[in-house]
């Protein structure tokens, strides 16, 4: 525990001492804004954790650290564009304080600064051609994500290819790059990877459980906001699957647009069909599967169980379950 | 001249051939829409040149040269949308032809593209931090764009330094990495960057006066678009210091859009003041001196006057000099 307290108190300092860019302030301003709100650090985190698990200098993966935090900014400054979303971690989004411009361009600049950044390692080819291809896979999903909006129908595995581009595969990446900067051999960087992945899809769907069943005096989220957007979830999309003819065109009406009806009722009336189905039965089954699947790849790595022990620990405070 | 000819065949062929991304489909098709449209191919044209300059392997130089190609482009889809451009190349913008989401995403997958294509050289470590520099400065330059149009004074250093930015790294870059391809010297890099600079501005200022003294059947652009934009540019900004009190206040007025008059008008009274107070003559010494420098530093570069012959034809070619 005490080391998990210590990298995190080493990369807060570190990104809080980080120079995101100086002149046209106007441009960089708002990559500072983003970059510097508070939050989990939870990329770097699982980078520095990586690089430990395998013996490697913690010090030496902090520049990468701090890219895949920088990129994961950038991404969520043009999302927000996107998604015309007004508040991001109870601030206002760049493109809501600033305007679209500064967000198109200063999301640009946060991107390119990511890239300095990977580049300050002795394995700079290296973690540079990971950035590259997470970022590709990130801009892959988010298009997936816009897409299906619009669709009338999307199936279980490309909801789950989406958000396997859109969330995991950067939390994989940064356990790998952690790993590359240790030295780790390829078939235990790709266990890592594995474990990353698997985290993060289980992750996605405890998200989309919570949205329809968290306490808002605890989470700060309306309870049902999914729903209120019409979004397909991964409940939403299995409700569809187990719904019988009747209860089938009740949620797609629902979702439809089409009824006036209070946001409110339209929640209770999807959570109850929710209910009737047990989707939040089967997509808590799905999530344990993932976790096993994520345990068995992270047994796969070739370290002693000792080492493994901090990044175990930090999994179990992420998803709620401390022992 | 057939050497010039060859490889702008070469290179056509190479970005023809070229994987811009396969799916989403939504995604990388308005990345190759763009880069794909006929154009000059400038940037590449001088990595290669440059490459061949010092006798460098011109097949290892495609892969940046495209690079730099796909990262222009990026900067174009982007720049369009902030600048509200519907037609670029006499073709729909990405943003108007597809909408903003589309294009501030389809941009972001361009530059990532073009790291993932800048990375496939031998010298993959060079030229991947050159790319990251240059686009850094290319942002900081369309951020002070977009600062001067609402800025009430612009001072000639200022102005220079922003077209610097925006246009002439790109090229001098482009020099730069072509060099760095072939192996050449940090000197001589550092010479043939210079000369990319200096010529990149002579570019920007030509581009100044065309706009101005075109004739619209040979350009086909309307002259004087900047001047109905109220576009700060090397010749206002020139008349502005040149002119006395009255003719100041008279061209500050035209600028203000504050007095209705009809953009011909316009044209044709701010055409009248330049005139009087000799910006074009003014612009033109400027534009020479630029080509004097660029001159001596392709002079200083160590090798073969031979050598050198290509790029100084493509250089004439270019700027409609040809002799």
């Amino acid at each position: 525990m005490e080391k998990i307290q210590q990298l995190q108190q080493e990369m807060a300092a570190f990104i809080a001492s980080a120079d995101f860019g100086g002149q046209p302030e106007g441009l960089y301003a708002p990559v500072a804004y983003t970059v510097l709100q508070k939050g989990k650090r939870l990329r770097p985190m699982l980078c520095l954790l990586a690089c430990d698990l395998f013996g490697g200098d913690v010090e030496a993966a902090k520049y990468p650290a701090l890219a895949l935090e920088t990129a994961h900014n950038f991404t969520l400054i043009h999302d927000d564009i996107m998604d015309q979303a007004p508040l991001r971690r109870g601030m206002a989004t760049v493109y809501k304080k600033w305007n679209t411009n500064t967000a198109i361009l200063s999301g640009d600049a946060a991107l390119i600064r990511a890239f300095e950044f990977v580049m300050r390692t002795p394995k700079a080819l290296d973690t540079t051609a990971l950035l590259v291809k997470v970022l590709r896979e990130v801009c892959e999903g988010q298009q997936y994500d816009l897409e299906f909006e619009h669709r009338a129908s999307v199936s279980i595995p490309e909801y789950l290819e989406m958000i396997r581009l859109k969330t995991a595969v950067l939390l994989a990446t940064s356990l790998q790059m952690g790993a590359v900067v240790a030295g780790a051999g390829e078939e235990d960087q790709r266990h890592l990877y594995d474990f990353g992945i698997a985290h993060g899809m289980a992750f996605q769907l405890w998200d989309d459980i919570l949205d329809c069943y968290s306490d808002v005096s605890v989470f700060g989220k309306v309870t049902g906001g999914d729903i209120v957007e019409n979004k397909k979830t991964y409940l939403y999309l299995r409700a569809l699957e187990l719904a019988g003819p009747m209860d089938r065109e009740r949620l797609l009406s629902l979702y439809s647009g089409q009824v006036p009806i209070d946001p409110q009722e339209k929640v209770a009336a999807v959570l109850a069909l929710y209910d009737r189905l047990g989707v939040k039965q089967v997509t808590e089954s799905a999530m344990a599967a993932y976790e096993r699947q994520a345990s068995a790849c992270l047994d796969a790595v070739q370290v002693p169980e000792e080492n493994k022990r901090h990044l175990r620990r930090y999994m179990e405070l992420l998803s709620g379950r401390e022992k």
